[in-house]
This record gives structure tokens, C-alpha cells and sequence, in this order.
């Protein structure tokens, strides 16, 4: 299995995504919560210089530094070879929907919540709405989906295409929106997984 | 080798990411230009019920369809056993690239042009300045990246990371935007390599 190290913060959907999926896979980690509120050079090592940037998520396998959420569901799944990882031919599908998530729900879904819950002021004037309707034909193309009954977003197996686009989803009140039936019930069976818990109850989570 | 469709438009940065490697990796295929002008479901088959969602880039690949153009990169790159696909540790580290390019540089790029260029009024108040930030800090990273001198982002050799970064950038102009020194310098580079041709001027290019 190798040796892991996460570290994360329980106010980022995109660490949530990697510890959710670690979670429900069962993958023994280490976890380390680190603050966001701290600047970026104020993060501790050795965080800060085995993220790059000094965003998370971070993983660490084996002494190897990952970063980018969506690369490392891409590398668990492959290391794991289940959650989208089994064949080439799953992995594939399960890509195009993490690049879909790179810059449309996932996207969407941050800012409508960043913008309303911690900084209004650089969301003003018509911002927040461009980000609504987004939002809203993001939702629209989830839900159509899932029209033909099937469970998860792959087929009737989770996936990490399932735990990435999730990732900010599970606070609806705090980015204002509600959601369609399917996608409800789609996020409920995520949500019913062994292994799964709210953002702000997985370990070590500190919320704002 | 196998056998290759690629459907594009000249003025999707997504699309030509995807012409653009296969162009300098010398990767045989056939091409067709799809009129983004006309309504999803008024475009022409079989493109239409092959990219599910009516989207350009699709590749054709041995009778498989792939679609969203980062994963489409990886597909090439781990097929051709290059630009990135030479080993896995290489295909994770371009993979980082594409998933940062999927909510950073290629978003903020393609909404500046796109939204002075094509669509004014759904950009309008706030939107605008709030892509114009993005893309500076976006900007700022690539820089700083660069200020090691190696040629490309990952190392010396040209990489599907390239290709994806650069997609909406040889197009300054329409989105009223200048590039520092290094960042042009890489643009420079790429444009140098033998199959590179700027948007509008590849195969079937019919510029709007």
C-alpha cells in the first residue's frame, strides 16, 4: 500500500474530495490540518516546500510530493486500481469528468460558496450572478446524467469522478443553492458510503 | 499508430490544444471543422452523438470517442509513450500542469477573449476584472516558474503541459492582454517547434 501523509484543510472542498475518497477506500494516512488563514509563506514545513505553492491538498506517498486534488484522485485510483483505477479504459472516463469538474462545478460551486460565506467584497457588483448561472448549467448537465437511474456517475460503482465532484457540495447553505432531485439523491449515496462524514466532521477539522 | 479523427474549431483554445500536439507530434489524422455558430443540437453527425455533450475537441481513436481536451492530451501522451507519456513519474507531473491549466490560465484566458471578443454583455460590471485578476496572479506563476530557464514547464523537453497552457495564448490581442518577458519567451519556443501554426491557420481554419 505504501506509506501516506495528507495534509488539508476541512474549508477546502479540494482537500476534502482526496481525504473522502482515502476514507472510503480505507487507505491508512497520517493527516495533518494545516491553516489556510496563514499566509502562504507562514505555512509550516514541511508542508510548505513539498506543496509548492503551499496549497492543499498535499499528498505524500512513498516520499513522493502530489498536489492538484484532481491528479491526486488520478494517482490513487491508479495506485488503488478500483475507484475508476481497475481498467485504462474506466480511468479514461473517469478523467473526463475530473477535467469537467476543473472548471465547471467544481469551479462553480467554490466561488458561489468563497464568495458569499468569505469575501463578499471581490465577488460584487454582477460577479456572484455570472457564478450563479454557471452554477446553474452545471447542475442542469449533472442532472440530466443521472436521468437513466444509474448510481453514481461512471456507472452503478463510486469512482473518483463521484468524490471530485462532490467536493464543495456538501454546503449548499453556505453558497446559497439548492439541488434537483437526482443530484440530491446522487449526493445521499455518497453520502451513505462507509467511510463518508461532512467536511467539517472528518479528522482534525478545525472549521472556521 | 492507429486511426484518428479529430473534430475542432479554429476558435476554441480547447480544440487547438489538441491540433497543436497532434500537429508537431506528426500524428496522422483526419480533420473536421465543426461550426460552433450552430446550435448543439443542429451540429452534424456523427460528431454530435459521439461528443456527448456537442463540445469541441472530440478525438476518434480506433472507434473510441474521447472528449474535454486535457484528458485528450493525456490519452496522446500515454499513447505516443511521449511529450509526457515517457514514464509515469513524467505523465503525473504533466498531469499537475493540466489540472491547474483546467481552473487557472485556461480558464481566465479563454473568458478574457471571450468575453471582449465574442459575448461584452455577459461580462459586463464586475465580471471582467475579476477574470483580468485572475489571470495576472495566474501570470505571475507562470513567470516565476520560467525563472529557472529550463525551455519548457516540465524540463527541457516540449510536454502536453505546454500545448494545454498555451491553447488561448497566441491570441493576445483579442484579449487585450501583454505577457512578461519569460512567459513570451515559452510562447516563443513553442511556436518554434516544426507543425506549429497559430490558430487560425491550421488545418480547416475558418476564423469567424
Amino acid at each position: 500500500m505504501g506509506d501516506f501523509k495528507l495534509y488539508g484543510n476541512c474549508e477546502s472542498g479540494h482537500s476534502y474530495k482526496v481525504k473522502l475518497a482515502m476514507e472510503v477506500a480505507r487507505v491508512p494516512h497520517e493527516y495533518e490540518e494545516v491553516d489556510l488563514r496563514l499566509d502562504r509563506a507562514d505555512r509550516p514545513e514541511p508542508f510548505r516546500s513539498l506543496a509548492r505553492y503551499g496549497e492543499v491538498p498535499l499528498l505524500v506517498h512513498d516520499g513522493q510530493a502530489y498536489v492538484q486534488s484532481n491528479a491526486i484522485l488520478l494517482h490513487l485510483a491508479e495506485h488503488l486500481k478500483a475507484y475508476g483505477g481497475e481498467t485504462q479504459a474506466r480511468l479514461e472516463r473517469a478523467r473526463e469528468w475530473l477535467f469537467w469538474e476543473a472548471n465547471r462545478i467544481g469551479f462553480s460551486m467554490a466561488h458561489l460558496r468563497y464568495g458569499q460565506k468569505f469575501d463578499p467584497a471581490a465577488y460584487a457588483g454582477t460577479v456572484l450572478p455570472w457564478f450563479r448561472k454557471r452554477f446553474d448549467a452545471d447542475v442542469e448537465r449533472l442532472e440530466a446524467e443521472l436521468a437513466d437511474g444509474r448510481a453514481f456517475l461512471l456507472d452503478d460503482r463510486v469512482s473518483v469522478a463521484d468524490f471530485s465532484i462532490c467536493g464543495y457540495m456538501y454546503w449548499p447553505e453556505q453558497a446559497n443553492v439548492h439541488y434537483p432531485v437526482r443530484l440530491q439523491a446522487w449526493l445521499d449515496r455518497i453520502a451513505a458510503l462507509p467511510g463518508w462524514r461532512h467536511p467539517y466532521r472528518m479528522e482534525g477539522a478545525q472549521p472556521w
